[in-house]
Parts: structure tokens; sequence; C-alpha cells
């Protein structure tokens, strides 16, 4: 086991998770769900995005949201922002995290945001360098890391020099992002080496998918090589259309559960996730949980019959 | 990536996940599950149990079933004995290779056969020295070796010392099962490590159960230390009753696929345990398959419409 003994669990569910769902929650609603994230232990989070409403109306009035976000003194919350529009609206609604996202391959960037690779890229750049100014910190996501869904195997050569711009720029940390959870334990030992060769483990983070059933293997690859940083999804909520629940994001419980039998501080006791899954399933409808989900919900009744706080 | 790219996926489906479904199957239907394996490409297989089939119907007929297998000349077919009684019964069918089952702690092997610890060592410890002496392959395996359902964490002394007494019997391999599907990375490097001191890489298995979401990043701590062979179970039949389906037992396509996407040879391509996923259900009516069985069926179907060989 490394020296550093603690992880950070960051939850993107009411961002990454909520924004792909059929019904629009009430910014209540939205609080209701970080209130419980964070009653549960969370200490790092995704709470929303500055988007248009029209194309992203799950995600109308985040500014609303981080007003209300609870002890935001102890939280790290980050907003994600397309564009510099967007990054005006997080610093009027005083975001001191922002999250930027540059897909590694030309198509993706096309289908997804439809600018090319190069303009994402300076988009992005400018952004992270208006947080190094600004000093707020800057954070940026690098999708399809590992394979792109248009164009196959991502170049490992095209991501590292992603993040070294990224870092140029003015990024306080870069996130590998395998969006279509095709990555394999080798491949995130490979990429992750490299990066961590050239920043240092502690800038980088992992945003692994649960499509293939791999993530867990995966974040054991990246924690075997020192990153203590991890994107994960109360429940799994989002991640792919066409695998609904557990197989899209990483769930946030099956990450706190093998960290924490592993002896690793994440200020989470899974356990205390069952309420907050089920929290996730009556506000959107969705059925959720993990792969470890089951046995948690034994665990939080048995717990909860022998009179212990639940 | 180690030297040794190969490595052996031990399906167990046909005897530790039908032995505890409620649908009894036929010894035709035992056989049809067997063939869609081996034409899936499984070549060491578990394929039932000389056990009393008043007290295991699942299992009867065992001995017809072994006489019917497919080309048993290129597959490792292996038949479970509990006692001397048993491994009679297997010699008369012509079994091969034979299995042991010696759980680590003195409460399971009371609750699990009414034996104590130190009875049940000495009836494995004279199956595997007949095994040695009629030219048969003996396999023990070391169950809850991580924790006990009753006794809670195993002693790693104890499983240390039963997997000793086990080759000092005669046993060719030995397998270190996580029964109740409780193991971490973490502890899973920490016992292998100690018994691949002792005894080798190569005379050793591991058996994990994916209660608690774990059994693949288990996989890989094994993986990592030159553990070649695992066993698994087609769609995850079997495993804990409270849990159905991916739960129990790891899903041999879970563990094919990840082995495959990360190079390592396994003579099986995980698409084509779908329709073998398809069968098992159809078979039992459980409702089955590991984690990447939805994004299989979609290759599997999108294979299809392609006009490829399914």
């Amino acid at each position: 086991m490394a020296m550093n003994n603690h992880v950070v669990i960051n939850e993107v569910g009411p961002r990454d998770g909520l924004q792909i769902q059929s019904r629009v929650l009430t910014v209540e609603q939205r609080l209701q769900l970080v209130n419980a994230l964070i009653d549960a232990g969370i200490r790092s989070l995704e709470a929303g995005s500055f988007v248009s409403p029209k194309a992203v109306p799950q995600m109308a009035g985040t500014d609303q949201l981080l007003a209300q976000l609870p002890i935001p003194e102890e939280v790290a919350y980050a907003a994600l922002v397309p564009n510099q529009r967007g990054f005006e609206m997080a610093m009027a609604a005083g975001s001191r995290r922002v999250n930027v996202v540059l897909s590694a391959t030309e198509t993706m960037n096309q289908k997804n945001i439809r600018m090319s690779l190069d303009q994402t890229r300076q988009v992005c750049a400018d952004i992270m360098a208006r947080c190094l100014a600004d000093g707020i910190e800057g954070q940026a996501y690098v999708a399809v890391a590992f394979e792109c869904p248009y164009e196959g195997p991502t170049s490992q050569s095209e991501v590292l020099r992603l993040a070294r711009d990224m870092f140029a720029a003015g990024a306080a940390k870069v996130i590998i992002a395998d969006t279509i959870g095709a990555a394999n334990p080798s491949q995130v030992s490979r990429l992750m080496s490299a990066l961590i060769d050239e920043h240092g483990a502690d800038r980088l983070s992992c945003h692994f998918h649960d499509t293939r059933g791999m993530a867990l293997a995966n974040v054991l690859a990246a924690l075997k090589l020192g990153i203590r940083e991890f994107d994960s999804s109360i429940g799994g909520l989002g991640g792919c259309p066409f695998s609904p629940g557990a197989s899209g994001n990483l769930a946030t419980e099956d990450l706190a559960l093998m960290l924490q039998s592993m002896g690793y501080q994440t200020n989470l006791d899974a356990i205390d996730l069952v309420p907050v899954i089920q929290l996730a399933e009556s506000l959107t409808g969705a059925e959720l949980g993990g792969h470890s989900y089951r046995w948690l919900r034994r665990q939080h009744d048995s717990r909860q019959a022998q009179g212990a706080p639940a």
C-alpha cells in the first residue's frame, strides 16, 4: 500500500448522472440529492453545469443550486462549463472549481459539441488560464481517453499532448475519462504511468464507466500507481443510455466499498449510501444500484433492525 | 505482463452453479449446457459431483453425464467428491480429475458437512493421496479462505497450513475460494503472495464470488502475482441464495472479457458466451448475466445482424 492512504471520491451523479435522465428534477430536488450525499460523507462533488437550459433542461437553475449548497467551506463543489459564457455564469454564481471537457478525438468533438478538436482545445485552454488568473481551481477532463465510439482506440500520445496542454494553460488537475467504458486494467496502467511520469499522480484523477464490468479493476490498476482521486456516481446514475443502472458510471457505493475494504480513507461508509441510492431512485424513477447494492442493502437493513444509526 | 500469457478459465456452472438451482435439470439438459460451454471454447470444467442424490438431487446421474462428455481428450473435466464413497464412484465413472472441499474454519465445516475441520482435513488428505497413487489429478479447494460467515476473518496461517497439508498429501492443485465474496484485492495480494512463495503460482488457482462487486478486481490482484487459473460460472449461475444473478459466482463472461481485453489467451471470445448464457437461463429459469452481459449481448446481436458467425 502506498504511503498516502487517503482517496478522494468525487461524486458526479448530480451533474453527469442527472443530465441524461428523462425526468427533469427541480433545483430543490437536486439540492435534496446533494444534501443526502454530503450527509453520507461526500466532500467532492460535481454539482451542475452552466450549459444552455434549452439543450440540457436537467441542468437549468444551476446558479440557484450553487447558492444553496451545504457546507461549502468543507466541500469541493465543481461546475462544468462548456465555453467562456458558461465560465462567466459560473463566476457570477461564485464557483470555486470549474470543469471543462475536451474529447481526445476529432470526431468526438465534432459530434458532441460541433467544434473541432483544436477549437475545443483552445476554448478549454482559455478557461483554464482564466481559472489560474482568477484563483479558481480549473479541472480538465480528457474524454474518450482510451477509445472513441467513432474513431476506435485513442492515441496515447494525443492524450498525453492534451493533458500537457491543459496543465500548461493552468489546469490544477487533469481527469482521464473512459467515457464509453472500454478501458481495461492494462491500458489504464500504461496510460496513467505515462501521465504520472510527466505530471505526478497528485494532479491526476480517473473517471471510469462500468459498461464492460471492469471499472473497479481499472480503479485498482490506477490506485496501484498512486492515483488517489476517482469519479463515481451514486447508484451508477447516468452512463450509457443503452445500459440502464449499474453498467453506466462506476457506482459510488462500489468504489467506496472496495476502497474502505482495502483500508483506504474516503470519509464514507458504503452502507450509509443505501438511503442515498433509494432517494436517487425515487427522485429520478430510474432503477439504480451498483454491483454491491444488494449486499449493502442487506447490511443496511440488518444494521437498522439492530437499532444502530442508519 | 508476465511471461505466461495463457490463463485457464475453469467453468463451474454445471456443478457449483446448478446445485443450488430450485429447478432440477435432467442429465440431458446438463449435457446440453456442457456442450454449449465446450463449443464456446471452455477447456476446463467442473462437470458434477458424487454426492447423495437425496441431499443434492441436482447432481443425480453425474456418472451418466460423465460418460457422455464431449471431447474428453481435450477438456479437463472435474468431479467433486465429498468422501471416499464419492471418490469410488468418481473412479468407477472414469474421472481423471477429482475435487475436494475443505473449509478453513471449524464452524463452517461443522455447519456445512457436520464434520470437524480435522476430520474433513483427514478425508480430503486421504482422497488426495489416493489420487496421487492412482494417477488422478487431485484438486483441493480451501473454502472461506478470506472470511467465514460464522467466524469472521479467516486466519491466514490456517489457510497456509491447510494448503501445505493438501500438497503434502498429494494434491496437484490448491484452489483458494472466497466462498462468501468478502475478499478485497489487498487481502488477495497478501494471501496469494504467501501461498505463491511456498508453492509457486502454477499449482494455485482462485475462486471468487462477486457478492460485493470486487471479483474482477480480485482476479486482477491475483493475476498480477502470476496466478493463471480462475474459476467462474456462466452468467454468474449459482452463488449466494440472497443475491440472484451476477452477485453470486464471478460470471465467466466478465472474466473472459477482461482477460481477452488485456491480451491474455483464454481460448474464449466473451461474445460467444451470450447464447450459452441464454441457454442457461432457459434451462434453469434463473435470471443470469454478469456485469458485461448487456454490452456483450449488443455486440452479439450486431455481429449476427452483420451475418458473421455467432
